[in-house]
């Protein structure tokens, strides 16, 4: 099923570190390491070791020593690919990992592509489709949700999900056949109303998956939020409010660099991720000027929008008072913030307030500045995210593939619906089944193409 | 000698890779990954498992599964630390380790200070101070001749030149010391000039560790050159050639990525720094506007100059002819370059040729661009770097504070010299032998200091 090369790839990340490690895969994986490696202890060749054991030595390029390593063997099938695997921990110096990396290939590993440690682990049964791209969610995670997100689908949650399903449609399509066998003496083995009622839970379930997606993939890839205001209304003092809450945080561990991407905010374990607005900062009091439609696309790409407003400033607040925007945000979950309250009078606030207020939306007098009830705001974005929809199982979908997978799977149910309703003709019902059978099957790998996995694992680290 | 606390770190290279390496050390790394790991086979605790083993097996918060890890175990003193290790391989997303590092820390770990494995090794007997530094030399080595010194110094290169001198003036000392226990009986046990012919020679190996101090450096840290011209001559165009050549070399081997550091280009193995001359870019043709003494000090911090001239515009060529730069560079190695050959006349450059000669450098006339004759530059910086001082025994002095207390030494050396030739008492030449012996100690860590110790180490990376 696929080529049985022994592959090698630095697993660790890119860079300078203490160690780093290198990992073979393959038949050869032993044979191969064994030529460059002398262990000084006993000169035992790792061939003759037993499994998941660890060795100390040293990497030798004909008589020039190139490093100190310690070796760990894991033989088949017990390893992540289930083929005999070392992995090689060395100095974590780019030059030593590039040096060893080039004597494995010398001695006739070659460099592993884009996953395909974890494709070989999928082939040879030891995990499946999803659980092969939670991998790659999992080493993605950046937040405390996307991590038991990937963690969950790792552990086999949509698979399990889908085999309960697939056993529903399988006892299905079975009695439909069965009536087809003996079609001349029109017998009904499956009596239609509980076919219906099976079929429409099938549906339902179905459905509950594919609404979890835009929640399942706002967590994987950070909530989108959106906030729109006039210059000078406060935007960057609150982004960096925001952030700076998150760095307190993680400056805690030190040692823990991680690469921060402007404007991603982790709050309470969940990623916002703030739409650029900046297109709509260099602006005048007119609305033409504004880059209305600009301001309307970041509202479409947003779940969430923050309407920001200064409260010193009337005429800043008019603008996003216009009843366009309000119907464009309907569909979000949407807050107006009166920022700077700290600097307006009374009078100042009443007359926001009172504009506002027909919007229906919360509103929420802060003063980033002066960290004035800058709590409120936080527990409005908290909260909006647990209003997404999360189906009663707790199964969520978050993997555009799995997204689509699912659809087409749903639109063939649909079809079986109508079928039933309709009195159509068991073999077509039969057809529509398998279609959908086809389609949760690509989910799980039960049913891949070359170009399916390909696609998968072409975008997977190397290394993984 | 040292707190004996637990100490975690991530030993890997920071950012997100397939695998990152958790790494405890300390009397209680075994009990603190034990409550936290649960072994999905045998539910049995690593505390019980032999040394050089591998365990798969979950980390548990509580009872949520955080990841799915491998954990080597090492026991003292077999180990790199020379204390009980723990390695957890994880999944790298830096959410990830970031969570494991908590949880250890909860347990009772602290994190490692920079260097800290490396210091505990020292203070264990792993390694002496010298070997120490190696490590990190080794990490730290971009190319193939920065890594083989520090691979030597690792295995003790240095060491085992300084333990030979010791053990010299250890003899001889000792019977400096015995006159002085008889000093009333007016006996001579040590032959004078036995004793200054050993002197001498000592003086003399601390002299070419000494003087083998600017070859280990510029290894270490790149071969300075400094390529001086005018505008346009053709230096970027130079530098972008020699980069190219490097990295038709690494992208022969995918996925091991290193951040390319500008213009440090690494020929054969051997690391060239190209010192930023971008200060006498921006020139017309009179020596003033030239900068000339910015020029200068480029040519101060170079061991090799290039003089890259324009074979079209001999106008150019002539402030570099000048004699204030030729006394600048004779003690440089240095060569005339004569770029863009191609377009010139033969007339042109014959007048170019008769100008350079006086200097007695060597003239290379190229074309760059149409690469023609490339191949005598780098083999002319080849062969400078090669005329470079090194000691007899091979054994290069990298490291600045070895070279630090190796002039010191020698300082105290030259006193004893000197008091062997005026006849000056025994215990004053003691005196100066003990001082001696006490810098040479300095460098293996027979003598340290916490002081001494802690400015060692801070320059270690986390982890290491």
């Amino acid at each position: 099923m696929y080529d049985q090369n022994t592959i090698c790839a630095v697993a660790t990340a890119p860079g300078m570190g203490a160690i780093a490690t290198i990992r073979l895969s393959g038949s050869d994986a032993i044979g191969i390491t064994d030529r460059l490696f002398k262990s000084p202890k006993d000169g035992k060749t790792l061939r003759s070791q037993p499994a998941n054991t660890l060795h100390f030595g040293q990497i030798i390029d004909q008589s020039e020593l190139v490093d100190e390593v310690v070796i760990a063997l894991f033989r088949a099938p017990h390893s992540f690919t289930g083929e005999d695997v070392i992995e090689i921990s060395c100095h974590g110096s780019s030059y030593i990992q590039q040096r060893i990396l080039m004597l494995l290939i010398k001695e006739g590993a070659r460099m592993a592509r884009p996953g395909e440690y974890t494709q070989r682990a999928f082939l040879n049964g030891k995990m499946d489709l999803s659980q092969a791209e939670a991998v790659a969610d999992l080493i993605a995670s950046q937040s405390a949700s996307a991590h038991a997100l990937a963690m969950k689908q790792m552990k086999g949650g949509i698979s399990n999900e889908l085999k309960l399903l697939r056993n529903d449609l399988l006892s299905f399509i079975s009695l439909i056949e069965l009536e087809l066998d003996f079609s001349e003496e029109d017998v009904e083995f499956a009596n239609r109303d509980s076919l219906l009622q099976l079929v429409h839970n099938i549906n339902h379930l179905i459905n509950s998956l594919v609404d979890s997606f835009q929640y399942g993939n706002a967590i994987k890839n950070g909530i989108p939020v959106a906030i729109i205001g006039a210059a000078n209304v406060g935007k960057s003092t609150l982004l960096n409010f925001l952030l700076r809450e998150e760095r307190a945080i993680v400056s805690e561990i030190a040692g823990t660099t991680r690469d921060t991407i402007e404007d991603v905010v982790t709050i309470e374990g969940i990623q916002f991720r703030f739409i650029d607005t900046a297109g709509i900062r260099s602006t005048t009091d007119s609305i033409e000027s504004m880059g209305i439609e600009r301001t309307f696309a970041k509202i479409d790409q947003a779940n969430i929008v923050l309407i920001l407003l200064d409260a010193t400033d009337l005429a800043s607040c008019n603008f996003f008072l216009e009843n366009e925007i309000h119907d464009r945000v309907l569909s979000k979950e949407c807050a107006i913030i009166i920022n700077k309250i700290d600097l307006a009078t009374n009078d100042d606030l009443e007359k926001i307030a009172e504009a506002a207020k027909g919007f229906g939306f919360p509103l929420l007098p802060i003063s980033v500045k002066r960290n004035i009830q800058t709590d409120i705001l936080v527990e409005f974005l908290l909260k909006s995210v647990h209003k997404e929809k999360v189906p009663e199982n707790g199964v969520i979908v978050s993997n555009v593939r799995h997204y689509e997978a699912l659809m087409k799977a749903n639109e063939a149910i649909v079809r079986v619906m109508e079928g039933l309703d309709h009195g159509i003709s068991g073999d077509f019902i039969s057809q529509d089944i398998r279609e959908c059978l086809y389609y949760l099957g690509e989910i799980t790998g039960e049913i891949s193409t070359d170009e399916v996995l390909g696609n998968i694992f072409k975008n997977f680290c190397i290394g993984k």
